[in-house]
C-alpha cells in the first residue's frame, strides 16, 4: 500500500460504498461491514453509524480508534459474509482469508487485500443517535490493485457496482478543496 | 408519482447516490445538492451534514421540514449546477426546469424530474457536527421513469454511475428487515 495525501481520503467515502472497520485493542481484534456512513468534512472528517448491537463498538469505544478498509467488487461475497455473523465467536480475518497489516498511526489493522485503507481515530460519539465521528489521521491505496470498482448496498440484498465515471469538474471547478 | 411503502424508503439513500434537498416556508423555496448524508435507521430515519453555509439552512431550522429527491443520471449536470449556484441570488426549480410538485405531509415540494421524493420531518440537528436529523414520513416513486441508474459523488467533479447489480441476498437473508 502507498501512502495516499491526507486531503484526497474523503473521496474514498463520499460515493457512498460498503465498508469494512477493523479495531483492536492488543488482545482482539475484529472486523464489521458498515455501509451507513457519511462523509462531515475535507480534513478528513466522517460519519457512521453503529452501537452495542455491533460487537466491535465496545473495542471502538475503548480504544478510540479504527481502520476504514474499502474493499473492491471482487470482495463482495466475503464482505457481506463478514456483515453475517459476529466477532464474538468468529475471528474473521482467519475464517474470511483478509490480511491484516500494520497501520502507522492506530492499532487498528489494514486488510491487505482492500483497494484502500484510512486509519482514523474517534473524536466524538452522539449517543442520542448512534453516530461515531472520525478524524481520519493517514490513509493508504494500492496503486497497482487491477479491479478499483467500488460497490454499494442497496439494502435488500442487493448491491451496486460503479459503472462509467461522468466529469463534471468544470461546472464545479471554484466549488473543489485544494489538492483534489 | 406512485407512493413507496416507507419501510422500503432507505434503499434509495442507502447507496450514497447524490440527492437533491427541497425546502419551502409558503414564501420562498429552494433545492440544493447533497452527497453527504447516510441512513440512521430503516424506519427510515437519515443524517445529512449541513448549516449556515447553506441558504437552505435557515428554512430547513425554521420550517423543520424537507424533501429528499433522488434524481437519475440524466439529470446529472442540473444537479451539478443546482450545487454550484445559491438560492440567495436564483430560483433554481426556474433556472433549471425542475418542477415543483405538491407533496401530501409537509410544504416543502417533490420535485417531478426525479426517480423518487422522501418527505421529511426535522427530530433534531446535532450542532456540533452539523448534522441534521430526519425521519422519512412519505416517500414516491416514479414507476415509469425510463433512466433509473443514480449517481455518486467522488469530491473532486466526477461522478460514477450505477453500474450493474450482485445479488447477495441469500447470503443476507436473516438479516434483512420486514418489508424490503
Amino acid at each position: 500500500m502507498q501512502e495516499l495525501p491526507l486531503e484526497r481520503a474523503f473521496m474514498l467515502i463520499e460515493p457512498g460504498p460498503v465498508v469494512l472497520v477493523t479495531v483492536a485493542d492488543g488482545r482482539k481484534r475484529n472486523v464489521m461491514t458498515i455501509s451507513w456512513h457519511m462523509v462531515l468534512d475535507f480534513t478528513p472528517r466522517f460519519a457512521l453509524k453503529t452501537g452495542d448491537w455491533n460487537w466491535s463498538f465496545s473495542m471502538l469505544m475503548k480504544t478510540r480508534e479504527c481502520v476504514l478498509a474499502i474493499p473492491a467488487v471482487d470482495l463482495s461475497r466475503k464482505v457481506v459474509e463478514v456483515g453475517s455473523c459476529s466477532g464474538a465467536d468468529t475471528d474473521k480475518f482467519a475464517r474470511f482469508g483478509l490480511t491484516p497489516v500494520k497501520g502507522k498511526s492506530v492499532k487498528a489493522p489494514l486488510i491487505a487485500e482492500c483497494l484502500a485503507n484510512i486509519e482514523c481515530r474517534v473524536v466524538d460519539y452522539v449517543e442520542a443517535h448512534g453516530i461515531v465521528v472520525l478524524d481520519g489521521v493517514q490513509a493508504w491505496i494500492d496503486a497497482e490493485r487491477k479491479e478499483r470498482r467500488m460497490f454499494h448496498a442497496v439494502g435488500d440484498g442487493t448491491f451496486v457496482v460503479d459503472g462509467r465515471t461522468i466529469d463534471h469538474r468544470k461546472i464545479m471547478e471554484a466549488k473543489l478543496p485544494p489538492g483534489v
